[in-house]
């Protein structure tokens, strides 16, 4: 599926607008206004907690043990992206560390995710550059084989197109294809004005038996409540 | 093993007092007191580092990428109670949020153990409600098929019973049965007493194998002191 | 390779001062300067965030779920150790608590690191005593079979031998082996030097391609730039 | 939970000609029977394919790295029984080999199922004793901790008491507690009645769309059929 | 990325001709012809060694712990094919046995892959009917949430599209774009004229470092031979 | 630990008539022998059941993804040597196949041992050339960086030296430093001689209890025997 060796420019982007207003919704409202896909696999883990952010994808295709498509992408990169890299084979080497977040940061990346790890994570916590990796590894890598970027990659499990709009906090990390944007934003939006009533409720002691009208359909089937025996 | 299908109520509890003393001894503690038995799988993890508690059990028997049984588990929740929820296949997927913990905790629940998936980490933390969990994933859940509630479950290898107590920390989970809950608590009273002496002299630099009279069983075993030549 | 029921004394140890200046490194650096060798696997993880520091390794070979070998290891601690301890097959059982970790900061030990689980993390990180594991784990262990102290080990698949010194950081674990500690000193320095330039340059907005002078040897490769059309 | 230090002899079993008849249907079917519960974790699997069988379980709780409780466990098997054992923490050892299984299979054992590692594979294939375990190993183990024998034991995930009935196949292994062990049987021979007949219409083209009627479930739900155009 | 609750009928797929040559050259030598791209990760086996085949791909995309769909995807297959089935998240569960196997081999179907559970895979084996699979387990699945058929599905980490060519063997799963499937079959049959000369070489003696003309770069990267004292 | 680009030759080796004999004694045995060490950790498997083999290690280093300097390596073996590949990380790719093994064999190479990934699986059966892997997969590998040959080596978890006697077979992977190698094979024919008495014993009934004469140490460890109660 992949073309290995280019490097794609000038990809459409979705509208940095509507990447921003997915942001603040963050990755589980906005995974089930998808109608509950697009979520990357949950062994991406942010490198520091707290982070919420959103942004459009620069996607890299890496080598095993091989960060030279990396610097590559860091020229592609306009301000409010999100860098996705992809490995070729499952590794864990630390192929982005603080100089490549440096150059990332001057040219307005928001945010690395990558499926494989990364090092130097007190240096970009303190530096304020957000990375959701695979592992962390001290290990570094080569500059010898080609990838891509800006090619559609499978990261984590989950189709990314450059360009996408990706959400990442700290339940993971969900990709929204470009063409979905507003119409996943929308459907958000509508999922949260709801969640603000029934948080209320559940916390006034409603139960969500009630509130989601359970019963019924526990009972038919076939739930059945019995009264412990003290034993 | 299971039945499915079924909710028992009113379960017996282990004592309340009993249960919130064991809580300030914490896991290790009592994972000794119990003769070494009893620790769930160390891959459940808190979600939020710090949090150290005890509670009655409510057992919950859940279907992968199924959250049903949680809502009907929350109208058995009473104050100082502790849900421990199994699955019958293993899962990540996200199956408690911020709505459910607030339902959970309007009902006077104190911590979620769940073998499986949480998200909304960032809610919980704020809210104050626990979750040891085997991953964080923003991935939801369906609400279609029957497990149990208050039946006795496997939860991360260990056999849980409603009512037993959970003792809970950061360096794992533990279940006391509650028939010998209140015997664990004198063995865990009187372990801990003596660990204060303990560390002092361990602090002090009396060594580990003067104090547990470790030399006489070393050499008996054949241990052997070897001067190293510089090499 | 692993003679059992032998405690080396008197071993040979880096010397301290490059050790401590190693620390000041840190694991990513000091493994670039060691040729991209001498990681310890990145599945050991510090219980807590933020320690960075080095010493001269005592090292400790334990059976399964026993942790006798620890107490006997405590006596040869000399300050400015690190006692890295390996299994002889895979456990993630609780070898290690306070109690232990009071005895080796009293001998003036500054870490341990060990292919194993931990418990009792929260007093220590109270203690301020750093450990990198495999896992956390209320489980405790036995004392009935022995192994070996200050003989070389494989530790998170790295050999170590006594005295070598032990970096570990947030990135990580590496063993400097004591005959190349003040020549990887060296090269660290040195790679560092280059390293605050070269951020400078890159927050400056300068491209990696650029500054590595990588736009030959990529166009070598065959790698190919495409516009995107719009789609 | 567990009792250690304990072992129970004449332990009640579920009926002989029960347990065979189980056997036959394999663990599939038995399981299905259930109700969909009682399967041990799926990473259990047979040394060798092609055994079926079915006996009444001796359980065994071992501490991690130590067999002794197995050399309890022999004096206890009859004829027809199948060994379950436990350990109390994750290992892989080989705790099992050519030895044991001379004497378990003199002792009328039909098969080892062990969450731990076995050896000897070879021989034991030549033996015809048949064992599912979670590794093979050639590391052998200590005698030196007590675990039990005939308590209830949680193996790969499932409780199992001692006397309940094991099913093992190529599909993996099934607990049926004794107490259900008959009604398990009559629903298991139920439910392979209706299956040849399945098979037979399925052979022959029919769709289990149409022999299961899902067709109106399938619409009620939402599924949407698409012609796809040529692209 | 995925649509959920649709099927696609009548899908274009690759030529019959062109997926049956790419099944003879095994799933190595088609992964290198397409630039070493396509392979689905090696985690999914077969259940039985030595079959060797290829077909258009039919996919599936699965909710955990329920097989619905794969009823819906019997009534698409056309002789040839290969059903594809991903699942919304990791599962183990044993979603297909032998009822589903006779129904798809009798609609002409080669083979499965699934990136979840299989069942009954000793009666497969006497079927013929091959599956590569993540996991056997007897464990069953309900018929509960919907999926898709024929969308494009990511499989063990590799995007297939419906139609596209599904290559597998004992080394694993390839899966060759439509829109490439003929040049990848040139590229394969030319790399494989060249492999049984190279085969008869190597045979004979000579080295690989002769053949594919090594010494040189090697030299040029800076190894270095150095003859052993003895020790 | 490991030199980079460096290749030994004329590497001492253990006698070839020592490692043939232990050959003869399986895995598991000269483990014993050893005193329960040298064990390559159990997730190397053979691809193919059967083999029973030993040879003197010719060790080589690779790098993630690229297996330049197993072809380096073929120019070193000599008749009776047993390969054995560590990798700098961790990596599953099919760094082996038909081509490499049909060098090997033509050098007089008896297996290969590696901790990554191998193909041509089904090939290699067929030349009867025994490989011992953690992987299976079809994912090929570059020729762009140095690694090592002939220098020690961790491979799953255990240091092997160019000369040492590598011992394999269904059950795993052994190591015996040549500076061992005589006296562990003589401590393993000893070990054997016992094994066939004891086997007998055990065949007739006799238990491992009264053959090993544990009785009273368990008693004296405090095992309880208890009568079951009819429940």
């Amino acid at each position: 599926m992949y073309e290995i060796g280019v490097v794609y420019r000038n990809i459409p982007r979705a509208e940095a607008a509507v990447a921003d207003r997915l942001g603040g919704f963050g990755s589980a409202t906005v995974h089930e206004a998808m109608g509950r896909v697009g979520l990357l696999k949950p062994y991406l883990r942010p490198i520091h907690a707290g982070a919420q952010l959103a942004g459009t994808a620069v996607t890299v295709l890496l080598q095993p043990g091989d960060n030279w498509m990396l610097h590559v992408a860091a020229e592609l990169i306009r301000p409010g992206d999100v860098v996705v890299a992809a490995v070729t084979s499952e590794s864990t080497d630390g192929f982005f560390g603080d100089l490549l977040a440096t150059s990332f940061q001057a040219r307005g990346a928001r945010a690395l995710v990558i499926d494989g790890g990364c090092r130097d994570v007190k240096a970009l916590g303190q530096m304020g550059f957000p990375v959701w990796s695979r592992a962390v590894s001290a290990r570094g890598t080569v500059k010898a084989t080609l990838g891509s970027v800006n090619i559609p990659v499978v990261c984590a499990g989950t189709l990314v197109h450059p360009g996408d709009v990706i959400v990442a906090d700290d339940d993971g990390v969900v990709c929204v294809p470009r063409a979905v944007a507003a119409q996943t934003l929308e459907a958000a939006a509508k999922r949260e004005a709801n969640e603000a009533d029934k948080r209320a409720k559940l916390a006034a002691g409603v139960l969500g038996l009630d509130m989601y009208k359970m019963r019924e359909p526990l009972a038919a089937a076939g739930l059945r409540y019995i009264d412990s025996r003290e034993d």
